[in-house]
């Protein structure tokens, strides 16, 4: 029989209605004749409760123990979903990580997964079995100790069983309908995409667009899992919410497929450092030990044997940055006139794998802004992206303006 | 190294403090030289919760799946102890009933113990760990399945692991210190036993002295596990609660040791009973497949062939008992003249080992509820105890008058 992976997040699952009507939408689908995967999250707010009491009972925890308290929130879900399909009488049956095995490294509260062994569910489905529930973001690592595999977990989980069973899409069912243009509440033009190329979505994901976790995004990408993203809470027909899928299945497309943006960023800019081989080395070496994530890096031209360099990072993170750089320099790793942070910036992306094969984006990008009176800071460019930093009071304005220049508002 | 066994029932591990609490009493044992193995219960209302839950979902759950969900609860705990402990610089280690293996039949709900290979948590003993914390109420079924041994399975869970390990004592922390003479609320003279024999215990137990689980008693009296009860809101010194142990560990003792009671009974009688073979099965069998719990039984002398025969049940089973017998009667198996029920008496037991080498421990009973005035209407007798039932209005002055009679407020 085919099969569908079908990932029911938090929201999806926090009250025993919604993981009825949840339940009902699998059961439609078993109707229709697949098997189902059905990967669960915790009831919202269940893990962020027991990740407190592990803070508080131990700030410095063995991650051992957090994953052992952490990853019950998804048991309790798996069991009530498979219940519930009892209930309509589909032949249901819940599965914890250790159980299916979803096998990890050791990387406690971290993991990643190694392999998913088929037998099992199979031999299960094989003897009847319609639905297997599975309680995402969670694996047992070689020494049979349970591990969870970090924040957003349970999407990563999703695809890793739909890689491994060959299913014939992953759904994922979440609070929002689709990847959009641009966030909706930015702009009133943003427009739900039917489908995106996978290399978008992770320059969408990572940019903001909170959609998919970037993990599980990657591993669709290399599997060549057709990833839907659609609403729990809406009535969903066949071309519902925006799938996620190899580049080669996309017929038409805007050249630009999205706006994303980054509100809370700094940038700060090292003056009058020597330009000597090895400097970026010495400057970005601390600053990831410090933990501090650069973002974007622009080194000016040298003069004189001295540059500046420029490098983005979290406004919260500007302390940790200035605090790193700083003991660079009183070790005499590092050489600087003076260290300036602008904390008031944020991010504009444009993103697009039609740019491969259309010059122009960029000039079309920075003639928008420019017609706006926004002055642009920084410039990165990709193949698929061009992001630019601006003063974080134009970020609404930037947004909207492209969005209307790339005429996203209108399909392809 | 010595091995201790210590659980920690819902109360006990409420909170985060109480976990704390309860860690530190770990703490203290590992100190003395002990390794210990404690066994948790889910913090209290956690599984009344997830109970809830599965009632709500699916009345007539599937109990594997009851199983799963209502698990999780005692994950937890055992992990957010370990880390407690670990903070303490104690090492210890968290463990599901999966993990240790504790297997079990495949009677999900109320699954029975098979055995607990030690090999495990030995050799984590052996290479350093001091302390073991075991999801107790669940263990794993010959499919892999999660199991849970019913309600009160952590103190059973608690006793299995005494014997398997051969532990030196298996500490009950509970919200009681001890075992009294008779309900403290009833009678202010009710004094804490220092020692009662496994058999006093079950007696006590049954009969509504909620202490441990009757099922946890047997066990400890089958594999010899002396067994303490204790209270986790207290100090307890060397002597602290109260020992459940074999008989012979108990060197002087009173006759009696406790006056037990049970509120809520029905006496029901048949009147004019066919007196043939076969007529106790043709009327209990029914009512045990009705659910009722007979306790007593009392069969008249019979007169002319005919007898009226009288048995006890909880008060709140009548209706089914009645509807059962009527059922019977129309069938043809049973024929009676009348079925007269008393929802208004209660049962009081006199228990003590003493009694086996004791005469006249019933007529100094009988005596005194003669004295007081009080009418007896049943009365049944094994080797360690008298129960009789008497009028719902006596309970209290039966209990104290006992009470004093046998002198329990003294020591032996």
């Amino acid at each position: 029989m085919p099969l569908l992976v079908m990932k029911f997040g938090g929201t999806s699952v926090a009250t025993l209605d919604r993981i009825r009507r949840a339940a009902k939408r699998v059961g439609r689908e078993v109707a229709n004749g697949y098997d189902v995967i059905v990967i669960v999250s915790a009831m919202s707010g269940k893990t962020n409760e027991l990740v407190g009491w592990v803070n508080e009972t131990s700030p410095f925890y063995d991650a051992r123990e957090y994953d052992a308290v952490v990853s019950s929130g998804e048991n309790v879900t798996a069991g009530l979903m498979a219940l519930t399909l009892q209930e309509m009488d589909v032949n249901a049956r819940s599965w914890q990580g250790w159980q299916v095995p979803l096998l990890t490294n050791s990387a406690h509260a971290s993991a990643r997964i190694e392999s998913i062994p088929t037998d099992n569910l199979n031999s299960r489905f094989a003897s009847g079995m319609r639905v297997a529930v599975v309680a995402g973001f969670q694996g047992i690592s070689p020494e049979g100790r349970i591990t969870t595999l970090g924040r957003g977990g349970s999407d990563t989980t999703a695809v890793a069983f739909a890689a491994a069973f060959g299913a014939e899409r992953c759904d994922i069912y979440t609070d929002v309908d689709g990847v959009y243009t641009t966030d909706p509440r930015i702009s009133h033009k943003a427009r739900k995409l039917d489908r995106i190329a996978f290399e978008e979505m992770l320059e969408l994901a990572s940019l903001g667009a909170k959609v998919l976790q970037t993990r599980s995004v990657e591993l669709a990408m290399r599997y060549n899992v057709r990833l839907r993203v659609l609403s729990s809470f809406e009535d969903n027909g066949a071309d519902a919410g925006t799938l996620v899928c190899p580049e080669e299945d996309i017929v038409e497309s805007n050249v630009v497929s999205g706006i994303a943006y980054s509100r809370d960023e700094a940038k700060m800019t090292l003056i009058s450092v020597a330009d000597r081989p090895g400097i970026a080395a010495a400057i970005f070496g601390p600053l990831a030990e410090a933990g501090v994530n650069v973002d974007m890096i622009v080194q000016n031209i040298s003069e004189e044997g001295r540059t500046d360099m420029t490098f983005s990072c979290p406004v919260d993170q500007v302390r940790h940055a200035e605090k790193a750089l700083e003991a660079s320099r009183d070790r005499g790793d590092v050489n600087f006139a003076d260290l300036v942070a602008d904390t008031d910036v944020c991010k504009i992306s444009v993103v697009g794998i039609g740019m491969r094969s259309h010059a122009g984006v960029a000039a079309k990008m920075f003639e928008c802004l420019s017609s706006e009176g926004i002055n642009i800071k920084v410039i990165t460019t990709s193949e698929i992206k061009i992001s630019v930093l601006v003063h974080r009071k134009y970020l609404e304005l930037a947004v909207q303006a492209l969005h209307d220049a790339f005429g996203l508002d209108k399909a392809a």
